[in-house]
């Protein structure tokens, strides 16, 4: 059976992204210090790093995908360059049909607007054997959470507070959670936690 | 220089007691939840809890101290019986007046109605030599975190989602943290946190 692992950097206040998201501040402000840990300590953080993309195929929101709202516009794909990270079929929840966008590396994008439950559907069979990676934003996480799909959940705890913005738990009260495994560098604490179902 | 230290258990999503504090229920519904690694696992857990009682003095809301509200009308002495594991000065945060109540095993409670200063600078001269604790609850924490007093933040994180009750951090967030030692058992992670002044 996947296993739908999800992984998001979180603020000692609970935050997963900073107040006023925009094309500058992709995380709202302050986000971006979620993840210093990831750009300043990458040889410690190596196998967290390794397992954020380490997935047959994943899910995310379209205020992950780009900062677009409405009808696709141009010709965004995504903020991650020419070759993305995650090597493999990304499904973007969208309101709005677009074509598929194939990129290098092996990612391609593939817009969903049927629900979260047919993307995570469409994931599954494309990672065969595979996890599934829920791989954000707070609203996609949320949503997840809230349904009972994500079976591993792993919080990148930065030292930080934002004091405002999106908090990962808001409605989402009713989970059982076993603590697996932790570890930490200077600059974070990874938390891994497996959902009770 | 005194170091005021602060331990405290917080959930997931960042509550430090659940909603509806009562006799029955002092962390609220749910909060005794955060302090199962205390209880069931004692062994594991034994450095992290002899650090929480590892003061000088002591300074605490009158919420912690007892679930009374306004003037003092019985004989309450504490949650916790003739002995307390406090085993020092204790100065009890209160707009109501009262002689102070010595306990067992060199406990004294002292009620402080002139504020948070003079509680921990009283604090600070009984402690003498050794740290000083700002022992709770939620709101005396904040009180003192937001007056930049804490200068080592222990939290005590449980692998639970509370979904209501009071946030450790609502209305803190001008604080800059270093993480300095990070441990854990299968009921907790231990955050330790350096603030910056």
């Amino acid at each position: 059976m996947t296993t739908v692992t999800c992984d998001i950097g979180i603020s000692l206040d609970g935050f997963v992204a900073g107040p006023n998201q925009s094309l500058e501040d992709p995380l709202g402000k302050g986000g971006e210090l979620l993840h210093r840990w990831m750009f300043e300590e990458p040889d410690e953080n190596a196998d967290a790093i390794a397992a954020i993309v380490d997935a047959g195929a994943f899910v995310m929101g379209r205020n992950m995908f780009g900062p677009i709202r409405g009808e696709w516009v141009d010709d965004w794909t995504g903020w991650w360059g020419a070759d993305p990270p995650y090597h493999a079929p990304v499904f973007v929840l969208t309101n709005h049909p677009r074509p598929p966008v194939e990129m290098q590396g092996g990612t391609t994008f593939y817009f969903v607007t049927d629900g979260i439950d047919s993307a995570l559907e469409q994931a599954r069979v494309a990672a065969g054997p595979r996890n599934v990676a829920v791989a954000g934003g707070a609203d996609t996480v949320r949503q997840y959470l809230k349904a009972g799909q994500i079976d591993v959940l792993r919080l990148h705890l930065a030292p930080i507070l934002l004091g405002a913005g999106e908090r990962l738990f808001d409605g989402v009260s009713d989970l059982a959670l076993e603590q697996v495994a932790v570890s930490s560098s200077e600059l974070v604490t990874h938390l891994t936690y497996r959902i009770v179902h």
